[in-house]
């Protein structure tokens, strides 16, 4: 079936950083949306930045669709009640984990459960480490993943609603059973969640001065053990079947690890070392590159350029120049003032011209 | 004791990545740079780049300094016979585990050890994915950390010439003592890779369009994952003694994780699950800021733009007209085409204005 535009009304249970972004992006479109939200503070936030008009319980509502914006954790209790609420309605939820949901919401229905022929579980995957309708931008789904989760009972209209705002949001759709997307989401998110902020833990004593040797492996490692707690002891939480799995497989290396460790000079000591960076070798070149293409779609090159204002500006407008599209950018500059690497990422079929034709520019190019 | 310019001559054994851009950069100095290396290949690339002129066995060459830059499995081995041969040259290597090799050199000297008065034990922190003389650059080291690791019985006078080698090649001076550099690599460089290995290992057998919901943070995570499996078995088993303390304090807190989710919802998993979070948290904001500041130095704004050539150059030259030095940035557009995401980072004291100013000019930018 072909998703078209939603047409609204659509009511936005919460009105944090994601259902002020959905409500946003759908009002571009001229959509009808009313926003709720139990904290009356965050439901006056987004409807003066434009996420749509207030909730009015007195107004006799009935939506095309309405879109559960709520914690994980009261997620299932507020669609059952927009399901037994609004008896046409789409119900929709965004919740970052999808079976724990289903199987919730199943219990709550009861006798009612024949409604969740419309409802279908989401996950529009554009988190952000910042929270709250202030943060909120019609734009915050362009471009990524949004996995739609229909059970077996979904209907086919509730699937196309579902898919419509996706595609409203200029969102990119995949279909997943919720089993798949908890399985996936444990192993591309919340493995990588949890194994960062093991690392990151571990600096909590360390003197100072070990710090000051910190490079890009580390920050690159750490960067996501600055988020949200709250939130996280949810997710956590809800996929913890899923990800116990995986943590237990992450710990028989890590014993096999330690055994090599203690015994380093052990015969096979050197080929259980060689094994674990091999298979994570092995594991990163499976990682698709960024747009979704196939892994390793691209290359990287570093230029060196002068650490002030305007430097990287220039590199990037010759580029633009010469007529090469930068696919990622990096720059890496730890510990010092005067110079910084700028590593870039293009089509290998475009690399080994850009290399010459910087270099002919004066510009520094490392191969 | 203040380092002056290194006089030459200076013998480099092993002209791999290292070595050759430690000959490149002397070189840059009119130093007299003279490059050994076993294999003769990657010898004459090393001269024909620049890097210095041909070992040659019958000239009676008298350096003031010899940098042995060879894998750290042979490096003391290696020392040992500079110390022994050129009678008064300093010899100083640069090896990524320092404790491992003195040991292994005292035993090696035996009679001889009076000799270690002449060598130092140095780490420069410049390792890049890349190897060989080709790759060489006499700017690798431009601002990056170089730790000299003196022993009690290194002279005045062989610290002081390991101090200019640093100093002539623009690197940060750290000062630390082996036990100490080998405990601060093992949390910041060994730990981060064998955890990215750990994350990335898992995806080996994870069907592909699971992979395809893969975000930053999973490319975040394991992007060290990619590393030289065959120089971490040397790094990684020379240092095990550091890093076995490390894994194991892992270890402990990967068992309580693992326990808290075979009972997600039993008394204390939500606390235990916040805990941590918060630990990781904590630990992440001691890692100090770029350029060796405090941590959290600069804060992030993020900026959309599309997704075509041209763009982030435009973007950056305006904000280089505004005036403001951006400190590190990051593009964020994983899986569509149409838009992408900005990352910067700046000064605090200038984020206000500039996001005032982008904003002014048409820019989108999240807060």
């Amino acid at each position: 079936m072909n998703p078209t535009h939603l047409t609204g009304p659509v009511l936005v249970l919460g009105s944090g950083l994601l259902g002020a972004s959905i409500g946003l992006g759908l009002r571009a479109h001229g959509i009808d949306v009313v926003v709720s939200d139990p904290s009356p503070s965050a439901q006056a936030v987004a409807v003066d930045i434009g996420a749509g008009r207030a909730f009015d319980d007195a107004e006799s509502l009935d939506p095309e669709l309405v879109v559960v914006a709520a914690p994980p954790d009261v997620t299932a209790a507020v669609v059952a009640g927009a399901l037994q609420r609004y008896a046409s309605a789409v119900v929709v939820d965004i919740a970052s984990v999808k079976v724990a949901v289903a199987t919730e919401l199943k219990g709550l229905l009861g006798p009612d459960a024949h409604m969740l022929d419309r409802y279908v579980g989401t996950h529009p995957m554009a988190g952000r480490e910042k929270s709250g309708p202030v943060a909120a931008l019609g734009e915050l789904f362009n471009s990524m993943p949004w996995v739609l989760c229909p059970s077996g009972v979904s209907s086919k209209h509730a699937v196309k609603v579902a898919h419509s705002l996706a595609i409203d949001l200029n969102a990119v759709v995949f279909r997943f059973t919720p089993d798949e997307h908890d399985a996936a989401v444990a192993l591309v998110s919340h493995l990588p969640q949890v194994m960062s902020s093991l690392v990151a833990s571990r600096l909590q004593e360390t003197p100072a001065h070990a710090l000051s040797l910190a490079g890009n492996g580390l920050r690159d490692v750490t960067r996501i053990a600055a988020s949200d707690p709250a939130l996280w002891v949810q997710i956590l939480g809800a996929n913890a079947p899923q990800l116990l799995g995986i943590m237990e497989g992450v710990r028989a290396d890590l014993d096999r690890l330690i055994n090599t460790l203690r015994a380093p000079t052990a015969p096979g000591a050197r080929l259980d070392l060689a094994q674990l960076m091999a298979e994570g070798n092995a594991g990163h070149t499976r990682i698709p590159g960024k747009h979704g293409g196939p892994a390793q779609q691209y290359t990287w090159l570093t230029v060196l350029v002068d650490d002030k204002p305007g430097q990287i500006a220039k590199l990037l407008t010759e580029i633009g120049h010469i007529g090469v599209n930068v696919e990622d950018l990096r720059l890496d500059h730890s510990a010092g003032l005067q110079v910084g690497m700028v590593e870039l990422s293009v089509l290998p079929a475009r690399r080994a011209g850009l290399v010459e034709d910087l270099t002919e520019r004066g510009w520094k190019v490392i191969l």
